[in-house]
């Protein structure tokens, strides 16, 4: 499928993004400059409430944020009616300054602090998802000593792990997160928040990975939990209300991908868990999944300007642009692969194979290889489609350079949900001690 | 050689970093953090001005700072008679604003914006480096605007290059900067930049890559460039005063590794244009030289606080720190290693190698794998040596987590050269459009 095959234009043959003249917007705020299209958003939240009403199960999206963690991203998901998942008591502070409704904030990741589990406990979240065996002594106490209550859930590893186009089931025991299903761990979690009178079990989540193309591996993960809930009710005669499936959803970048759409995922897991209650006499649990790149991934659109071309024949034409690794670090930390075309002239046609270089002083800042373009010039609007997902999110001050503003578009109207960083906000935590004259 | 072979403790059996109880600086300042120290800072930029008097050449080192750019090392290199190489309006606003020279500070990258030709052009900078050939026009119409002259530099591109422990001098020119002398493009940037009045020529640079410890690629492109210089000379009959011989020098890790001294890469290196200049009646140019990492690697420490520890019998154990990708992302884009020990009890036999990850919700989110270290517990102090280089430097707020503090220390004295971001900050530049209510 290609992706972006329909690419809008205006009257003066600019790409439009959101209804917005992608050039005009450029030119008004600067480049790098990232776009996010609200309706797509909006959409891709609905795909979940709808799916989950036609299979008629109590299931819940959680906006998985660390994807795209902001104030009016965490208020859109909320509008929608999903969730969120966070992983930090900075996006969980951004979520409830956004107005989320804390039982619907998961709290995760293989290693809260104690700053982590008093924010969550302050917060009343939904659940906290316990990833070690020392999380589980840590919030106890913590909720002991405040006459609280924590609702948690335990992360299992159902020793599947996938990767783009391929899984694996051996050797993915090997990860950080969680308490293996294999090795008895899960178990021994689960027994021991059960004997803890300051925790209340909700349910189980697992997460088998990130970009996952394949249905196979969802289906093995669901299943073996599945056996796992069959296992704690047998062995410790506890029900399992709730499975938190996770995300990790492929989508779109270039045109040789080749995702399943989230939801048909979603209908397959449901299908692997109702065959499971009805063979072995289990009530459905409530669902929740995780999508981050899925909800935000193709909403995306990056802005640069082209600034150097340099053709080195028999090598390749590198083609370098006002932004890069400090922006969007995905290509120097996955080789990720993405379409572009110049917003200027979008309908041109490609005629050459470029390598988009990023302006950091570092031969490793791409922003992506061998990608299609039209001969590129100074001073072109480059524009990098499915940005939405883990670039603005993992944006760093590398090179000193400024984070790029972020504008929401809708219906052609433009208003920044980010603003670009001021070099004083740059320099505004360096002290000189009085020693240094 | 053993990185840190001496750990110095105090009596309460803590290690000392500059004089400081790194245990006590960890709790009254939170983890993570980091902490530099300015003796080692000082001495490393010492051993370069020593080595140029040594060799009686008029040579400068210019500290490469997006190695770690804030004000206070700005302040210590310029004490200490160094100059600067910035890559971005952003780095060479914080070089002025801690009282750098102008006339000091290099301006470096593969793709300057008009801005940062303009703000360098204000500064007054010793030289702009230019990378290519949009650059000279670039350059010189914003100089000749302003009834300037512009000092410009031509980085060329020598067909070496050099990674740790390798080089490749084949398909070595397939790099986004520069001007290759093999193909021509180094001597017309030449000719083009001498058409130009509002430019002066006053040095060629190159640099040849990072963490190098072999001697053949700088003495090959040393070689290489100086006969580039002999053919500016012969064919424009104009003679080339200076040379920037870029950095990369390699510095200590871990054990294995066995870096040549920066400074004994110099002194072969001025060997190599002595012999040329010898050879071919050409005058001794100046020399400029651009360590980065060997100013400021070694000089570092981060401090984590130990948070869960997996054992995964037969794979490996997991130690997870409330650190991570977001403070450090070396280990994520380089698989990078290090040496660490316990800050709390460091000459406690180390009787485990384990995977140091962080904290991010993220499988790659990994500090450093295979480290030798004792068992470690929740709540322990993990110190992380060689941190100076390239991660404060690249770190983001992913997952939201805030940006460490970084203390200076010497002689037992502690003072922060940059707080740690507050939960405010990271909100900050988040907007919500009114239209979401």
């Amino acid at each position: 499928m290609k992706v972006w095959e329909q690419k809008p234009v205006n009257d003066e043959g600019h790409l439009l993004f959101g209804g917005c003249d992608t050039v005009a917007l450029a030119k008004q705020h600067g480049t790098p400059l990232y776009l996010m299209d609200e309706d797509r958003i909006r959409e891709a939240c609905r795909a979940f409430r709808r799916t989950f009403a036609a299979l008629g199960v109590d299931g819940m999206a959680l906006y998985a944020s660390k994807a795209f963690s902001t104030l009016a991203i965490y208020r859109i998901v909320a509008q929608e009616g999903l969730g969120v998942d966070v992983v930090s008591e900075g996006e969980l502070r951004t979520a409830l300054a956004a107005g989320t409704n804390p039982a619907d904030i998961y709290f995760h990741g293989n290693n809260k602090t104690e700053d982590d589990i008093a924010a969550a406990l302050d917060a009343g979240v939904g659940s906290l998802v316990i990833d070690a065996f020392e999380e589980i002594e840590a919030i106890a106490a913590l909720a002991r000593e405040r006459s609280q209550i924590a609702r948690v859930s335990v992360r299992v590893k159902p020793g599947v792990e996938a990767h783009t186009h391929e899984y694996i089931t051996t050797g993915s025991d090997d990860s950080k997160f969680g308490f293996g299903l294999a090795d008895g761990c899960a178990m021994r979690a689960v027994e021991a928040i059960l004997a803890q009178p300051s925790l209340k079990l909700i349910g189980l989540h697992y997460h088998i990975g990130s970009q996952v193309f394949e249905r196979e591996p969802y289906a093995l993960a669901a299943d073996r939990t599945m056996h796992f809930v069959r296992a704690i009710r047998d062995t410790l005669g506890f029900e399992i209300e709730e499975i938190n499936l996770g995300g990790g959803f492929g989508i779109h970048y270039v045109d040789a991908d080749a995702p399943i759409e989230a939801v048909k995922h979603i209908q397959m897991m449901v299908e692997v868990l109702r065959t499971h209650c009805d063979k072995y006499g289990l009530p459905l649990p409530r669902i929740k999944v995780e999508p981050g790149r899925s909800i935000v991934g193709e909403a995306g659109l990056a802005l640069y300007t082209v600034g150097t071309v340099k053709e080195l024949p028999g090598i390749r034409t590198y083609v370098s642009v006002d932004g890069g690794m400090a922006d969007n670090p995905r290509y120097a930390l996955y080789q990720a692969e993405y379409s572009a075309c110049l917003a200027n002239r979008p309908h041109d046609a490609n005629e050459t194979t470029v390598t988009v270089a990023g302006r950091c002083c570092e031969s490793g800042d791409i922003l992506t290889k061998n990608v299609a373009l039209p001969a590129c010039r100074r001073g072109d609007t480059l524009a990098i489609f499915t940005a939405g997902a883990y670039q603005y999110a993992m944006a760093s001050n590398y090179n000193r350079l400024r984070r790029p503003a972020v504008l929401l578009v809708r219906n052609g109207q433009a208003a920044p949900i980010v603003e670009r960083e001021s070099y004083e906000q740059i320099m505004q935590n360096d002290r000189l001690p009085d020693w240094l004259g």
